[in-house]
This record gives structure tokens, sequence and C-alpha cells, in this order.
């Protein structure tokens, strides 16, 4: 049984168990929200010492590093690199998009990233499905059906505990874009791939057509489906577009499908999306998707800020996730740039931490607040050792302090005329307790 | 007269001629709100060169750097350095906010910056009235009201376009605050300082007993106040509370007899407030403060990024300046830690300006939207050089590029299986245009 079918049994699985401790929460509620939707645990049966982790409603909001070599760069050893700096920076889930190196690279690279992690581990299928395609047919768009199949299931036979599959690139979507005439038309890679298959072929999607057999294979392996937004914008200008809910609105019916077949899904979501239109984005997907959880790609909120887009997704994410996205991918400052090196995953998880960590204190998760209560309780004291073991990073934290440490118990920035030594003296010097 | 007596006479004067052009706004929609108090060009008479920037309404959200030595660290060189990456990063405004090397030093850092820069320069001279009292009496608390004015008199005939003044912080606050029981009391340098003083004396903030002298040196030189919040709170548990709403009221009053006084006018925010309060933060100051421009330190989303502080002030801030907030105070990644070194002030004031601008396309500023469709236009294109151009920061884009960059024309992220090409060919490959 997946994890939703045990659920709805009334039986409380290890993986559930595990989550409620981590969450510090009852395992009935975690029981609860998967027999619902509107939690996952991705967990592939045959993904051995995985570390479960809940993504949904009233969990913790929860960040994606994506890792993975491009055609040009990148191999075993340098995203195995990737892989250590984003588990230290603390993600707390992978995903291997890798399509460079070929389709035995691209195995080498996801096998040894399974046995170097107990995260739970995702793949977008239709890359390295693409890659077999060049290597077979010498075309994306000669891809077979059977083939595009038989490497989800070879990927879930490996282990991988969820998948995004842009099952919403319909022909009708495709219609609705070249009618809207976007300024950036497709920005994700998988949701080309496939649009161009589709226009080839004169066919439509694979993925939305046989839906029901990519269900099976997930329900097999208890693989929680992410139903990939392959229509995001890719610039402010497309947000929200006819073309974007068109594609939504089907994603939302395939939620109801994997629902009743037994598997675990999440819907995906923008990518470029103005500030002032972040929460009606994430209220719409929860209403149309009927709450599964929702996994955001940012949102980032200017399209001008390439170098520093880990801000700007920072922006966008905190926003969406305080009005309910659960599940925030992070954007490096490589993004719109080039492949991502290690010090980009480590400042990308960072900063998507950061967003995840003041929404969770904005949306009441459990946890978050007392957190920042204690840092500022170490803040008053001028406990400098406290506030490096609450930061978000303690090894940065040093750092900075130590730069330009002074004699005084306060910081240089203001050394002798620290206000907290200051008003200390005069407001009562007893230091603050938690 | 002052800009806004000026404006009131039904004159548009060069500086509010400069701002309209600047803004593409009309000169008319500047004078008026110089008229209703909602804008103010901070532009001290006795500033030589100045370039006059316009703040509030309607207008781009603007960027402020603070730099300036501490008791430990610093010296007019190194402060003319962080100056000249501050302006080169894009900042609006400078502020200096030395107090250390002693008085005679501080008046060389604040000469030297006012001839090295064309952007409006403020400061808060409560702190070299500190560093003056230590000099003279041997402690801050020992401080004459006669010196502080003396020292804000000096500073504005040295050409300061506007101040921090901290008259919120009465006896009353100071009550509240004791009343409320907070977690971190005081963080405000200033707002400490003169609480010790008050605490001390036993007396009433002469900022506020004798507001109307400051508002004659004020209306004299055309200093713009900038009414300090002492109280802001320092802390997440503390935002938002008795204390700092009781300083806010008082702020409020204090606008309106600025503005009876004929001297502009502005209200400075929060500081550490949960992402959920900010918008309630930024409607209360509007209402409060009658529509005075609002000026934010911020705000912090969460107490526990030291060492990423530009990230949760970027998150902050984008989000108040989205609900009306107008002017943006930096925050660099030394917050909480140190010092800010010159790199600290460039990633500062960028992060920073990236929160305006996301602010901006949502609240309809001229010309924001305009530029990030340009900005997509030129990546569906691949156009890289348009791409460095329009990128908020030109150079980084440039290095970024350049890192991974490969034979195609596509970036080393996706290389051969750049969305953007593959859809080009199917959806029509002619360039999008602007």
């Amino acid at each position: 049984m997946t994890q939703v079918e045990l659920a709805r049994s009334g039986i409380i699985s290890p993986a559930m168990q595990a989550v409620a401790e981590k969450e510090s929460l009852e395992p009935e509620y975690v029981r609860q929200g998967l027999s619902e939707g509107t939690i996952v645990i991705p967990a592939n049966t045959h993904h051995q010492g995985l570390e479960p982790c809940g993504i949904g409603k009233g969990l913790r909001t929860k960040v994606n590093a994506n890792i993975g070599t491009s055609p040009d760069f990148g191999d075993v050893n340098t995203e195995l690199e990737k892989l250590r700096i984003a588990m230290e920076a603390g993600t707390d889930t992978i995903m291997d998009l890798s399509c460079g190196g070929g389709s035995e690279v691209i195995d080498a690279i996801r096998r040894s990233i399974l046995s170097s992690t107990r995260l739970p581990l995702g793949t977008v299928p239709i890359y390295q499905a693409a890659v077999e395609a060049i290597e077979g047919q010498g075309s994306i768009v000669e891809m077979t059906e059977e083939a595009i199949f038989t490497t989800i299931e070879k990927q879930a036979q490996d282990g991988v505990d969820f998948m995004t599959v842009h099952c919403g690139v319909t022909q009708a979507a495709i219609a609705r874009l070249k009618q809207e005439g976007r300024v950036v038309d497709i920005v994700s890679r998988g949701g080309a791939f496939l649009a161009g298959w589709i226009l080839h072929n004169d066919r439509q999607n694979p993925l939305y057509e046989h839906y029901d057999r990519l269900l099976e294979i997930a329900r097999e392996y208890d693989v929680t489906l992410s139903l990939g937004d392959g229509l995001r914008p890719g610039g402010l200008a497309d947000a929200t577009d006819r073309a974007q809910i068109e594609e939504l609105l089907t994603l939302g019916e395939l939620v109801e499908r994997a629902w009743e077949a037994g598997v675990q899904v999440m819907v995906e979501g923008p990518g470029h999306v103005p500030l002032d239109q972040i929460v009606a984005n994430v209220q719409l997907q929860k209403r149309l998707c009927k709450g599964a959880p929702f996994y955001v790609l940012g949102p980032l909120v200017t399209d001008i800020a390439a170098g520093y887009d880990h801000i700007t997704a920072a922006i966008g994410g905190a926003i969406a996730a305080a009005a309910g996205a659960d599940y925030l991918c992070y954007v490096t400052p490589a993004e719109h740039l080039s492949l991502p090196d290690p010090e980009d995953v480590r400042l990308g998880v960072i900063a998507t931490r950061i967003a995840g960590h003041a929404a969770d204190i904005a949306k009441g998760v459990k946890g978050a607040w007392e957190r920042d209560r204690e840092m500022s309780v170490a803040r008053k004291n001028l406990d400098w050792k406290r506030q490096a073991e609450l930061a978000i990073d303690p090894a940065r934290f040093y750092r900075g302090h130590a730069q330009h440490t002074t004699a005084s118990s306060a910081c240089s920035m203001c050394g002798d005329f620290c206000a907290m030594e200051l008003v200390a003296k005069y407001l009562g010097g007893a230091p603050a307790k938690c």
C-alpha cells in the first residue's frame, strides 16, 4: 500500500510517525493530512535508508535544492560535492536535474546521489528520455512514448521519491498559449520538450493521454507525482495568464485522478510573478487543486536581478509560503546566467530557508516563532555563543562576528555605544529570560 | 522659503522640476505632493551641488545606505571608499552614522562625504552630541540640551539634507515600554542614548520638549526631519507593541507641527517585524502620520539570519514598499555582527534596490514594469548584451554569464536543451519585440 492508502485505512506508518516527531505534531494529524491529500511524504518503497520528510498543510515549509549536470558542465564528483553542500546548508530535499554526459552518466549520477543521502530525491524523467531520444533517434521530438514510460519506470526502480511530470502541457494549453501571445512563451525545459514533441508530431502529450499508466508506476513504487507547470511564466509580463491557468485547471483534475488511484501528488507553480499577484496564485492553486501541496519555484518578483535571483526568489517565496505554499524550490545566484557551482548552491539553500522560516512564523508553524524569541533573548544578553547556535548558518555567524571583534562585549557596529549595554543599565540590568 | 513653503505658494522650484524629470512625472504632481506633505525633497540650502531626490507617494521607492565609523573601526578613507561603492551600486541617498574617532574626526568625515557626493546626505546628530558629551563631561547622560542643538545647527550649516531625530522617545513612551515588558527593550542607538538621558536626569526628551527650536533650525536650512523610531522593535517578539505604537502616535502629532512650521518631514519605522504584520504597520503609519513619507529599516522578517540580513530585509522591505512605504534603509550582511565593509555595503544596496523595484512593479510606479518586460524580451531572444544592460548589476551579470559560457547561444544551465531555442522553433522563430 502507498502512504496515502495506509493513511486512508487508518494506519499510522513509520514514515508518518517519523514526520510527526520531526514536526512536533500528533501522528494522527499527519495521517489525516495524507488521507485528505493535503500532506505528502515522498518515500519510494525502493529507497533504502530514506529519512521521511513531510510536505504540506501545517508542516514546516520545505526547501528543495536542484543539482545535476547540464550538457556542457558537471560530472559525478561535482554533483556529489553540490549534494554535500546542499545538505550542509540544510536543504530538505534534492532534485537531480542531470541532462548532460549521456544517459549512462545520468544513471550513474542518480544512483550515486541515492546512495549518498538520506534525503528524498526528485527527478524530471523527461530529461533523461530526451537525452536517450537524441542518442537513439537523433532528436527530442522523435522520442517514443514507450521510451518515456520506460525511463520513468527505471528511475522509480532506482528509488526516486518524487518526479516532476508535465502532464498539463496539453494541446489545449498550447492553443491557449498561442492565442495569448506571450512575451517569453515557455521557459520550463520539460515543458519545452513536450510542447516541441506535441507540435512536431501533432499528437497529445503522452503523459496526459496515458496518465493512468503513469499512475500505475507511481502507485507501484509509491512515487509522489509532482505535476509540473510546463507553461509557467518566464517573465512578469506572462504571469497569471490564460495559458498558465488553463494548465492549472488540468492539473487540478489530475490531482483528483491521482488521489482516486491511491497516488501521492503535489502541484508545481510559478516562476516569475509580480509581488502583488503571488497571494492570488497560491489561493487559486489551493482552490483548483483541492488543497494538494503547492511546490513553487521562486516566485521571482522581478526579471532584472540575474546574479541575485536567490534574493528575488526569497522575497517571492516568503510571500507565497506565508499565503499557503508548502514547498519552495531554491533559486541560486546563477539562475539565468549559468549552471550553479557549489557556492551558488549554498547561497540558494540559505536564502530559501530564510524565506520558508519567515513564512512559518507568519503562518504559525509550531516552533518557528520560539527560535526567533530565543535569538532575541540571546541578542539582548550579548550572548554571542548562543546567537551563533541559533543562527541559520552558525559558521557564517562566527566568521562575521570575529571579523571585527572588539575588546568589549558588544559588536563592532556600535562598540562602546551599544544600545543593549546602555539600556540594560537604566531599564534594569537583569538579563532577559526565555 | 523651504521646498514645502514654495510648493504651497504654487511655485515649482528647480528641485521639484528635477525630481519630476527623473521620475517622468508632471512637475505639478511633485509640487502638490510637497504641499500636502506626502513627498519630501531633502535639500539643505547650504548643500552645494546637490542632485535633488524626491521621496514619497507615487515616486520610485528610494534606497538609503548607512556608512560611518564606529568607536573601534573606520576612518575617513574607509568611509569614502564605502561611499564610492554605495554610489556605484546605485543608492539614492547616504547617511553618515559616524560615532568613532572623536568629534573632530566626525566633522571631517561628514564634510568629506558632502564634498564627494551629489546625493542627499542624512545624519543622526545625537551621535556626535553623545561623543562630545563623553569628551566634555565624561558621559552621554551628562550631555547638555544646549550641546544637542549646537550640534544639530553645526551639521545643518554644513549642508546635511535630512536628520534623524528621536523626538518620540518621551517619558510617556518609556513608561509604556516598561509596562509592556519587552524581550529586547531598545535597539536604536539614538533611542538608547535619549532613554538613558531621560531616565538618568528624570527629565523630558529635549528633542520633544524643545521641538520648536528644532523646527526653527530645520526651517532655516530646509533640513528634512526624519522622525526616528527610537523604540522600534529589536526582535519579532516586540513588534507592533504598545511602546512602538505610543511613539508613533507622538510622531504623528510632530508631523503636523512640522508641516505647520513649513518644515519637510518623514517618519522612520521598524525594524524587526513578522511578515504578516508588515502591511498593518505601513497602514498604521500612513493613517496616524497623515500620509507623511515612511522610511523603514528592513523590516527584518526573522531574527535568526545574521550574516544574511540583507536578504531578510529585502523580503520585509519589498512587502513594506508594496504596501506604501516610500524609502528603504538598507541592511547589510554584517548587521548584528559587525560594522559593514565595502563589499557588505555593495550587497546591501543591491538587495534593497531589488526589494524597492519589486515593490514599484506591484504599486505601479511609472517605468518599473517596462524594464522587466524589456528584460524578458531580451531573454527570449537570448540577447545577452541587452540583458546585461538591463540587469540591476551589469558587471555581476557579465561575470556570472562568462563563468560557464558555451559555444551555443544558450547559457550553460541548459546548453543545447535550451527551452527558448526549442520553443522558438515550434512556436514561431521570430524574435520577441518590445
